[in-house]
């Protein structure tokens, strides 16, 4: 049966909102995600892998923006009726080791783990649906020793991954206090706690977004409402003049010191219980952390940091780049921030029942990466290996023992694989691996024990830009003989390196 | 609103058929995926990751097992209707990659990738839906010399990651033999390509399970078919004895050096255009290995490799370990395939219309780490961090100085966080994170600037076996300055690595 009909071919196309990486930006954020790694691993965090794929009951409902509906998880249903979602944080997922091995692992438990989380958001630029976390976590620690820890490494992690002290601030603030200034300004109710829920989201996503909107956006949103540039309408919280003056003086108080900032927030939170209990943690946690030098160029207390997760419970923190860059138009703006967490006291009592106390930070490392690049630290061009070129398709086993040799010697290399017969060709696909070095041999060049050795990077550099006395000192190919080749190559490869 | 009704508990549980990595298991795989990767990229090979979702069309249906309808992959459908899932593979995402990119990327394309696939099948003992593949392939290479070159870097690979030569092999066979035979045989007609297809497909299986089934089995399957030990009967390819004859001389045509096997191979494809192509291809690739040293303790010609994928085009192989393993059941058995691959020439054309010659290797990662472990080779208990105990909460501030400068030394510590009251609790801690040391400081301790020091598995030992003399010349708990913190630990530390 012979068809006609020929098969409409398929569409070679990552999907919407996914993207692939190639050779240097892989291998960058395996560097920064083993940086990462051990310095986690220092602190006594052990490491963990979930699997990518979770049951939606498991996962639950916590992803963290509820402002767009739309906003989701990847899900399917199985055969047998389950449905099974990838993992959108992995936050979640620990939750659900921690109330599952809960007999088997040590309490406290201190785990990392990084590797791509997926959320089904609409994709934009910049926007991706896949991308990289890695978080640290100490699940079973009520202590907000526990809080100061992860604040402590996660500055360390920073300065080692090449963010310098004064390019970066570690931001802690407590849920605690806020829930107390809220107390105070009448959205909580202690005998009540669900009474004023919806309010108290509006103020939450209003604070945190006091970056963009500035105090009298969120002043807005804590009043009637706001209608944003494009003419949409936010509802608002709801709140009184005088309600949103206390909120408003709880963003505004921070002081020079964390001390005095903590005193400033304990006149706001003044009959409130929780409100304070929360400044009493964040009073510990400032004392712990400059008992161990870390001071205020490098974590502070700062009450405008909500973070907008609903779940978070007490100690919030937020790691922000200070420095500036200049955005897509070209204008200067900040970098922002690169890592986050808090304590959340309440995702493993969804398993077990039981209140298992939590805290842990989340570092993007797409949006860290970024940073480094941005300032240059990182993103060059990868070295590419020593390529030898095939004269005489029959002598392929010759070549293949040049770049066994090479090997062996620890230097990256391989054999010309593509049709041979324009050398031309050879020389073009060196230079698109970014070879430092070529090396030619033909029938004559065998006879006389030698290889001709080409210098790719001085070719380049004197094709480009020297005279001709120049070219004649420094000829970028010359002839050694075959058993120098190992020697010659270093030679090249360590003067393009230094 | 008070509500009475109390939400149903998520289950706590995995997905069936997925698995959760922890500790050593996650640190041993990430060396071993680390030593591959070192492997790969001084062969030339440039990293890639591409996203583990892909478009339904893109994927295609190659997937190995179509023995199994069932078998198949996790997928979704968009709110626009396209259809996307996860990556059951390495290999179709490559293709993808290699037509999208085919104008920026050089050619030939050596690259490599490791992470996690996903097959939607049936869970069973071992058997998981998500595992990790680490795949080396070229693209854009017609030269069976690429075929050579995965077959020598998997050899080093195996060596590099732990498995002496001797204990495994790579079979190197040739699909185009494979043709060449079954066109002898009569099921195969160059004229029309598409005849006995069917028939081809389940001779190509019946190779495949040669060591599973045995001589006996294979035939049953060439002719009428075979009943399983459970009654299930799998019907046969219905090739005549004389047809069956001549693929189980193929099977059979291995002899003790690759010339003599291919000497024999080519009386067998008599008559076969495209069989004596193979037989020449498969001496090539037995000339290279042979001038590069890899002779037939590493690398062998072997016609009873078929490889199970439908999309080979031309050289397959298979690495095997061939050191003998103990079954669940405590009977001797080989441990068998960790890595597979060949040749596809037709995977890019699908997109492009263009034919792409591709070759390329697959290492079961996950796989391979068990062989190492059933060897003994791997899958020790690492060392757990020096555990700073709480004899007084309100110190925290000094433990925490004490971890400090244990992490600034380069030792893995980590103070106590659970509730300290009960000091028993602290050690048992201790125990269960296989911690080296534990240090102690009380009051009276620090006021005499003193630290106990507890060496825990000096501890264990005195517990399980010593007798009083021992105990007596040899403390496991001892006092040192404060100052002397570092010494005495790194003193314990180096002893019980040593």
């Amino acid at each position: 049966m012979a068809k006609d009909k020929k098969p409409r071919r398929p569409k070679a196309e990552t999907p919407k909102g996914f993207r692939d990486y190639f050779g240097m930006d892989v291998i960058e954020r395996k560097a920064m995600l083993d940086t990462i790694a051990e310095v986690y691993h220092r602190y006594g965090f052990d490491p963990l892998e979930t699997s990518a794929v979770e049951t939606v009951e498991a996962l639950g409902k916590y992803l963290p923006d509820v402002d767009r509906p739309n906003a989701g998880v990847f899900a399917w249903q199985e055969e047998d009726g389950d449905w099974l979602a990838l993992r959108y944080d992995m936050t979640a997922p620990l939750a659900r080791v921690a109330a599952q091995f809960r007999n088997d692992l040590p309490s406290p438990y201190r785990r990392f783990t990084m590797g791509p989380v997926w959320r089904n958001e609409k994709p934009g630029p910049g926007r991706f649906r896949q991308f990289y976390q890695c978080d640290a976590d100490t699940v079973g620690s009520g202590s907000v020793a526990a809080d100061a820890e992860i604040c402590a490494m996660l500055s360390d992690t920073l300065e080692a991954v090449g963010i310098p002290r004064g390019d970066y601030i570690v931001r802690v603030n407590n849920r605690k206090v806020l829930n107390g200034v809220m107390e105070v300004a009448g959205v909580l109710d202690p005998s009540d706690p669900e009474k004023f829920e919806h309010e108290r989201g509006i103020v939450l996503r209003a604070i945190d977004k006091l970056d963009r909107l500035g105090p009298q956006g969120v002043r807005a949103l804590l009043g009637e409402g706001r209608k944003d540039e494009s003419g949409d309408f936010t509802d608002g919280a709801g709140l009184s003049e005088a309600q949103a003056d206390i909120v408003m003086g709880f963003m505004e108080a921070k002081r020079d010191t964390g001390a005095e900032t903590c005193a400033r927030l304990r006149e706001l939170v003044e009959g409130s219980v929780v409100g304070g209990e929360g400044v009493t943690e964040l009073e510990t946690i400032a004392e712990l952390l400059d008992a161990q030098g870390y001071s205020a160029d490098r974590i502070e207390i700062d009450p405008s940091v909500v973070r907008g997760l609903g779940y978070y419970t007490g100690p919030v923190y937020e790691a922000e780049l200070t420095f500036e860059i200049k955005d897509e138009k070209g204008r200067p703006r900040q970098f922002g921030s690169v890592a986050g967490g808090g304590r959340y006291d309440d995702l493993v009592k969804r398993f077990t029942g039981q209140a298992v106390p939590a805290t842990g930070v989340s570092i993007g490392v797409d949006r860290l990466l970024a940073a480094l690049r941005a300032k240059g630290r990182s993103g060059g061009v990868e070295q590419g290996p020593v390529v030898v070129t095939v004269m005489d398709r029959d002598r392929m086993a010759d070549y293949q023992a040049m770049v066994g040799e090479l090997r062996a010697a620890g230097i990256r290399a391989e054999v010309y694989l593509g049709n041979p017969k324009n050398f031309g060709n050879q020389l073009k696909y060196a230079d698109k691996r970014n070879s430092p070095v070529a090396i030619i041999q033909g029938g004559d060049e065998k006879d006389r024990g030698v290889v001709q050795v080409k210098d790719l990077y001085l070719g380049a550099k004197i094709a480009e830009s020297a005279s001709l006395e120049e070219w004649k000192s420094q000829p970028a190919q010359y002839e050694v003989p075959r058993d120098d080749l190992i020697a010659a190559v270093r030679k090249i490869i360590d003067g393009a390196e230094g």
